[in-house]
């Protein structure tokens, strides 16, 4: 099967971004994780983009904050999805990030995901929705955990009634 | 091979989600186009979203304006990558359908893209390219697409000089 | 009479939504308190708005945070009011789960209130006020509260001269 | 059976709140029309709000445009329940109508609605499922509406096969 | 000489508002600080806007956070100018205030400052100005403590060299 | 008795900034009208802002759109106290030009009013109270044109019962 | 003397850039007219960024929209300076392009001016300061037209006055 | 060589622009640091912008915050590029800085980096380059940062791995 990586901008990205890797982990799908700085590694970051299908990579995630160019340059140099994780960035809270991630012009999409630690969990789960389209197992793993949500949502309640 | 859906809250989305119809139709997959109101309709939404994959689905787009609900509903009642395109809305310009598409709370992402008719013709190419992890012939038709914008692009810097 | 249902998303609401509860058991209306996750336990949803009147619920309140889905879902399938509370969110304070239950399309109204521990106290206000409508003796309280708030805003001024 | 107020600040909104009208006249409510400007007719504002519930009024509705004051004083000296439509402002589009009527203090909610027509429709609609609390047959209309909305979005499916 | 009044709609907001007083003192103003909730004291502030000017008032300084209706509702019922200071509110900070302090309809202005503290000094330091139209020691007050202002920020420039 | 300033960056402010003017003259307040560009004539700013009250000035109001920095840096070199009109920009529709203008730093306040027309018509209704600290005869005009207003705002009722 | 490269995403960009280019040829500056997009042209952007400096660049400027790639992606494969252009976008008026372009990491700097045709022009003033710095009759040329600015705003007035 | 000037509004600044300082010295630059705020000393802002030429400055570096009106009126007075460092402030986080700083109109740009620390450092590194169009020394010191900061980039990858 193919294998996920999960880059990001900068090692301050990794707080949020481990989640990311920490999902994909529980899911058995062999992870690559990468530090690629669109502005200042581009070559690599070429080099990644243009090989990454015929290195086995399925799908790309990738995290990056304030002016977040990193999804995007990643999307216009491969054919694979690319999953777009927007760091919360200092002053703008990653409504900087969010816009730079998703208002990307047409052609060239990335699939964007929420601010923060939710969107770095999230872009975990959309990678495996992605493989199950074709993998069942995949999918059954995440029906089966979606089952594990609500049956954890459902208990929470007792939590209240005490 | 499966079939990509696209699923708009109302009619008046249709101005906006028909070029993810034709972006689709241009690359010879097999589209379903349905009107699916998550507030007025909640009974067809489930059971469209439940019976997606079992039905040939593969991967589901949803068009949606203001608390654009939809494409986030969809996803919590599949498996299947669901991608959600914020329509332009009257009063806030699709900044509203932008934060409620994408701001899923972990577990339940909603693959978003830019809002308006750029985000429409994105999410059918994410589609494909989503399709296109497993599926090489329409990887390759990615790329050659984007070799012709990009031969389109260089062509019209000719544009300029006259 | 009538039943006042606090329904919230997730276990991590309560902070804000145990001042709706406090509310209202000062008012001695009989509360009761459900997790119910509009993407986690959708099933679970559907089935509470749809018998919520006739389980004898009056008015439901309902708090979210980020893609707040949970009070807009609720509506669409009761005719119960259901009152929203935005949840403040991490990133963007709550703009984003403010947007998601306020913009509802035409037909599914939620009556929002602020975001975040006001919003929560003012949806069990309105949802007193709204069965106030016809049991004079709860408007009356209100009154009275209103009215000893005003006392308390007069007697604060002693405070600055002090 | 009481009566629905409609309230709005100025002549200029009425081509805003005349959907309000509209909505509940189809369900056969008595409704009260009226021009009271917050700002420029305070004691008209204190005289209507401090006398609603015994003149015959069940719910205010109120449409307020920019630092939209109305539906917040109005809130303020009735314990009638308030219902606020942001009315679309020309340099901000309603995001201060929207925040100026939603973000009230704890001890006097505003059940605010969606920025211009579509919430001056959800403002009736509101209205009515305060009153159908009480009022079986309204609720029933209410339920018999959706189901005519239901149908309509169904049906709206056609036009786009042709 | 006329007096200036500073009021505020809770005691929660002294924090902010005393800037605004020690401002006024260092100028040997004669000052009144009220607590008069524009939601909760409506009576109070109705007498407090229309008798201001008989009562020896010639400025008013009102500050008021979220919905901040206290600047605006005062302005309505008074021929003084009204001065408000939007206070930093929890979520929005202060947005929500400064949008409906400013957002004014024609005919009853609110003179706005700044969010928050430094807004709280110069609402005094315009109230001073608006004074110094006629009290030309008032004035040379103000040019004075300019001056200082200007002298210190000149001797900080020591600071970073050292 | 002292004259009024209007002051506007550019000639293209006038369809704003003629507001001001109109409201003035019905007042019967002596007005001047000058273009003063902070950017391009600093030098005509300074000279018109230090000598404007010895050139009988009493109040300057002063339109600007964009990095709107003309009400602060004449309020920096006067005593007299400076209005803001914030002028709708293309782009964001004034925010710009209303955060530049409000958010002053302590010691040097500009009294800001709202974005555009309305507030360009509320400038000179604050220039007018401004100088009816002082002059009781202009408090009078003022509260009959309020008067005026009101009886407008009731008649304006009359319309929506035709 | 070196040349001003002018580069822009796309054609639709065109109408925004040629104020730009139409000011350098005011100024007698040598222009290169390009059209490269970050997107579909990774490698021409590249290409021409890397030998800007030695095809005898002195300062690109860069105009691009939505997630405006462009400028940032230049900067960071060039040590000439780079100008960003923020053009208006359809749904957010540019709030995305001017986020995209300002926020860039520490170490690649793009100089951003202002959304739209106003930021057009001022790319090439600002790149005519940069070559200024040394080239003393570009300088005196940019105080010329700084005079003429004025005297244009000052007999602008006269305008007013008939 | 030219110097580079940094100026400040305020000695509170300082935490922000000291980061500006420390890039330049790193490269040899000379550095004049100054407070000249335009609100308290806009003498001494007009003077030194006026002069700054003819003092040896070949660029001039600007932060403030709020209405941050600093960069743009030395801009106005100098023919010399001016940087602006938008000043991340307390209520809006420097959205209000960034505004005030990058909206100038037609004629008198200033070259706007990211808010706070990011945009302080680039500030420098943007002046740096400036001066490098004509300075191949610099270029060639730029460069070789660059290539230290892409090899940081690399070497921080195994941080991960570990």
């Amino acid at each position: 099967m193919v294998r996920v990586a999960v880059v990001m901008g900068s090692i301050s990205d990794w707080s949020t971004m481990k989640e990311t890797v920490a999902v994909l982990k529980t899911f058995d799908v062999a992870v690559e994780t990468h530090i690629i700085s669109a502005h200042r590694m581009p070559d690599e970051m070429t080099t990644f983009a243009r090989n990454a299908r015929d290195n086995g990579m399925g799908v790309i995630i990738a995290g990056a904050g304030g002016a977040a160019h990193l999804p995007g340059m990643l999307a216009a140099q491969t054919t694979l999805p690319v999953i777009g994780v927007p760091i919360q960035s200092h002053a703008l809270q990653g409504m900087d990030s969010l816009l730079s991630i998703v208002q990307m012009p047409a052609g060239v999409p990335v699939a964007t995901v929420a601010i923060g630690t939710a969107g770095a969990k999230n872009a975990a789960y959309l990678a495996l929705q992605m493989l199950g389209i074709t993998e069942q197992h995949l999918a059954d793993k995440i029906a089966l955990f979606r089952e594990g949500q609500r049956q954890q949502s459902i208990e929470s309640e007792a939590l209240l009634h005490d």
